[in-house]
């Protein structure tokens, strides 16, 4: 079958500022258990994503486009762009902030515990 | 963590035409049992990903960039582009060709039955 993502706007992302929307690549029930979010993920002009903990899961961020800061779990902040592929381990911390004049989209998978 | 991808060049895949790129996002132990590949794929000019099944896991396909072909599970062929969501069920089968002079780039991941 061929579709659409399935789009939703969220406001102060896990307490960031802005606006980031989610196209759904798949539902939740089609991740089958294994995972909780798989989505493009639009991070608006001067937007973020809060520094939030992923406890019994992770999630790497893939950059497709645009530019933004990632704070990894030590708290180092560092300049990311396309190809820039964000992972931190189970457990661990992470954010993204768009200070930029342009989207920075991205590709989010939060998959569970082994 | 911030890293690049780990690319890999797949020729005939899955008994296709030409090239097609994989740009591992995670690898199959980050992946922790969960899925099999999560990658950005670049299938090359005039190249293609043969029809082939997926047995206990599917994969959907997700476009980001160029036009392509992709067969369906009943073998219809659909034209699709960027923002396209190919998904086929557990058990099903899928194809994808690029009959183009610019590159066909899509996200796949390979999850595994619930």
């Amino acid at each position: 079958m061929i579709r659409k993502t399935i789009d939703e706007t969220v406001h102060n992302a896990r307490g960031g500022e802005g606006s980031v929307v989610f196209s759904h690549i798949l539902t939740k029930e089609e991740l089958m258990g294994h995972a909780n979010v798989y989505a493009k993920v639009t991070v608006k002009p001067h937007s973020s994503i809060g520094y939030h903990q992923h406890v019994g899961n992770t999630e790497p961020y893939y950059i497709l486009s645009g530019k933004g800061i990632f704070t990894d779990n030590d708290g180092t902040r560092s300049e990311v762009g396309p190809g820039d592929v964000c992972v931190i381990k189970v457990g661990e911390s992470h954010g993204l902030e768009n200070n930029t004049d342009e989207d920075l989209v991205m590709i989010a998978l939060i998959i569970n515990e082994g």
